[in-house]
């Protein structure tokens, strides 16, 4: 596996040019991605010319940023100038092309990396799935039999893969965090409004929140940097920081592989202990009735002019949330800023809590279900238990895949969130970075990545 | 006038005691109050035992606040130890009493202040008339056959009256600055957030504020350090900053004699420019919309128990609220969210914005109504016009009272805005201050004030 930044050094040396690296990812998607199903548009004449160009200035001994010729996707829901922004619907598809790029993909290109695809997700991301009526599902690269998860699922599939190094995605009730988990892949969910959502087609917009994946705690922490301007890629100690493991709600249904990984993990930290938040059930409810409002409010016109453009698993969901009377919005609306209150209490006394990111590994496409309670429930709907009331709180949560366990054939991926207080993206990265390291966190690629194969 | 700081002096400095000056204002309440019904409780055990507190510290040598001795009153929805708090309602008159002081009101008596009376109110702050059908209504102390505005209007009228150097009021929609304007004294609606809400009765949670009103804008500034910790009375040069006159929504319907007075306190600005705010209508119509919902939701559960038990008035307005689709709420939350967008980019170019408070002079009672576009409307509900779009931002807003025309009979108190952007109090307070010292704003008050009868 090469880091991004290794990646863009080879490239800044003239080892291998930018122009072939393009044509090289884009030519592994037409060979490999009918498996995965994992880009929805490829952007050979743009990717082709941007390659071009940083080639020429390196040519030319003129600086190149530290992304220079990484090739990068973006869910369908990022603004690239000149294509409609289809937010994975057909609804929107004889908008107008978008003017400009979405400022986080302004900023990657400013910094070097080159945009390739357009990638997978839930129609307008609501789902955890990737399930599309329209563009259909992606396939989990480590086994396509299942789920990739949602809604970036298109995003975090690509870099399982290997045919990419970098991707972004959206999360509102933790479509970042759910797709890394199944596919074995890192994930940042940032502070809420840490990172500019212009050019971003929305969901529930208090809660939409733009991160990177990548396939290593330190690509995550260069992506941050780049998409950010915080400097969180020097790994401090993190010997002394004090964990939190969640329980309660953070404990039902775990499949016993998360359970023995988490162990393994926390065995490692110096500082452990139990924390109980309250009321978390009311907390995800909260989510739950926040972007059903929130989601319904943003599309009522279009519901009542074309429902039937709609993926029906989206529309009736829009439908009911447009319809919802005001009181229990306001009354979710007064509980997130008591959850978030208690949130912020909490890291008074932790640096860090982890909890799982799904209660297991990928569902079957076959069986799109999860296990709750004895009960079997919509993989589409409920795969975000863990992550939504963490959402609420708008705090940064890295989702990490842990590492399988040693002496035992590797199966499915499982992930954890591993949660700071607002801003402490730098602990969450030096810790997760700390751990890839001592071998507890990182789950290797489904395939060699494009770039070793060059 | 005396101002407070000298008030708490000659206190300190045993010119008078304070428990005289509690049994004068005491006394002055029992006196004079039936005309204006500014009080709805006297606390005359409590007052009198922190009087004596005061002037035995005193007597010890012993540090006093920089309020020692000075009386204040609070708008009848802040928690003070012992009482109950009946936000002008009966439905919670069979609550149990409060534990402790509300936070605002424990920082006051740490500077040395003493509340001395309860003040009234509209039934749970939902109106601008302070007309209460339980607790009766507040009299404009400039011509008891007029409003003295609301919500806060006991709190106005008690300043204006004479009664009281300092009270406490709460602002949503504009509860401080309407009837700050109609009774011709100062009123600080702070920066949202600044000052802690807790022990205060909400209204609409997401736009509550709680401040002070005083007779100068000097005692303004005292008051708000003592409030807030910062010192905002070091009055910073003004002569350079920019100052923006709204127009277009905020100059509808004004009286000739407003539109004099802002133009005689812009004449003494360098730099003067018009500012046009858009969608001002609509930012209005935001804030009924989120007072509705937000208002509704905290009284849902008892809506439906006890309806018979509201002011009529307000009954009507809270149950129309709890009934309010989403839909509506979440299009008035996101364009709240771009109107503060585009105030805080408007405070890119001016330094302060001046407007209207309320379109004239005090309503009278017998024709409690005021003329919009040709037609008469309820004061009741439309006076917070000019105050409503600007809560809706969570700016911080002086209300001032304008001067008496030079050489003209005095009619009735005339009030402008202040606006700043957030956080920038002190810039209000230091042109308000040298306004006032160059006889442009402050007002008479009606009566001596109990402090210079002493």
């Amino acid at each position: 596996m090469i880091a991004i930044t290794d990646h863009a050094h080879r490239i800044r040396t003239g080892a291998v040019s930018a122009v072939h690296t393009v044509q090289q990812t884009l030519e592994a998607f037409r060979q490999r991605d009918a498996a995965y199903h994992t880009a929805t548009r490829l952007l050979d004449e743009r990717a082709l010319k941007a390659a071009a160009d940083v080639d020429a200035r390196i040519a030319r001994g003129e600086p190149v940023g530290p992304l220079a010729g990484v090739p990068f996707g973006v869910k369908d829901l990022f603004d690239l100038a000149g294509l409609v922004t289809t937010a994975g619907s057909v609804v929107l598809k004889d908008q107008p092309p978008a003017a400009q790029d979405a400022e986080v993909v302004r900023r990657l290109c400013a910094a070097g990396a080159i945009p390739v695809a357009t990638l997978n997700m839930d129609e307008f991301a609501y789902g955890f799935a990737t399930e599309n009526a329209h563009y259909g599902t992606t396939k989990n690269p480590h086994d396509t039999a299942c789920l990739a998860g949602g809604s970036s699922g298109g995003s975090a599939a690509a870099v399982a893969a290997g045919l990419l190094p970098l991707t972004l995605g959206s999360d509102t009730n933790g479509s970042i965090r759910v797709p890394a988990s199944l596919c074995g892949v890192w994930g940042l969910r940032p502070t809420q409004g840490v990172l500019p959502l212009d050019g971003v087609y929305p969901f529930a917009a208090s809660l939409d929140v733009v991160g990177p994946f990548t396939r290593t705690s330190a690509d995550l922490a260069c992506a941050f940097e780049a998409l950010s301007g915080e400097n969180s890629a020097i790994v401090q100690d993190v010997s002394g920081l004090k964990i939190g493991r969640l329980d309660g709600w953070f404990a039902q249904d775990l499949d016993p592989d998360l359970v023995a990984g988490v162990s393994r993990l926390l065995a490692a930290c110096a500082d452990v202990r139990s924390v109980t938040l309250p009321d978390v059930a009311r907390a995800r409810a909260a989510s739950f009735v926040i972007t059903a409002a929130e989601g319904g409010a943003l599309h009522s016109g279009r519901l009542r002019t074309q429902p039937m453009a709609y993926d029906p698993a989206t529309r009736d969901r829009l439908i009911a949330g447009a319809l919802l009377p005001s009181l229990p919005v306001i009354q979710a609306q007064r509980l997130r800023a008591w959850f978030r209150d208690v949130l912020h209490e909490t890291f008074r006394d932790v640096d860090i809590l982890v909890a799982p990111a799904t209660p297991g590994v990928a569902p079957r496409l076959d069986q799109p279900t999860i296990t709750l309670g004895g009960r079997q429930v919509s993989a589409r709907a409920n795969l975000g238990l863990f992550t939504q009331p963490l959402s609420l709180a708008g705090m940064p949560v890295v989702a990490a895949p842990l590492a399988p366990a040693p002496g035992k054939p590797v199966g499915l991926p499982l992930g954890v969130q591993l949660i700071a207080a607002p801003g402490r993206e730098a602990t969450l990265l030096a810790f997760a970075q700390t751990m890839e390291k001592a071998g507890l966190l990182g789950f290797p690629s489904a395939s060699a990545d494009v770039s070793k194969q060059a």
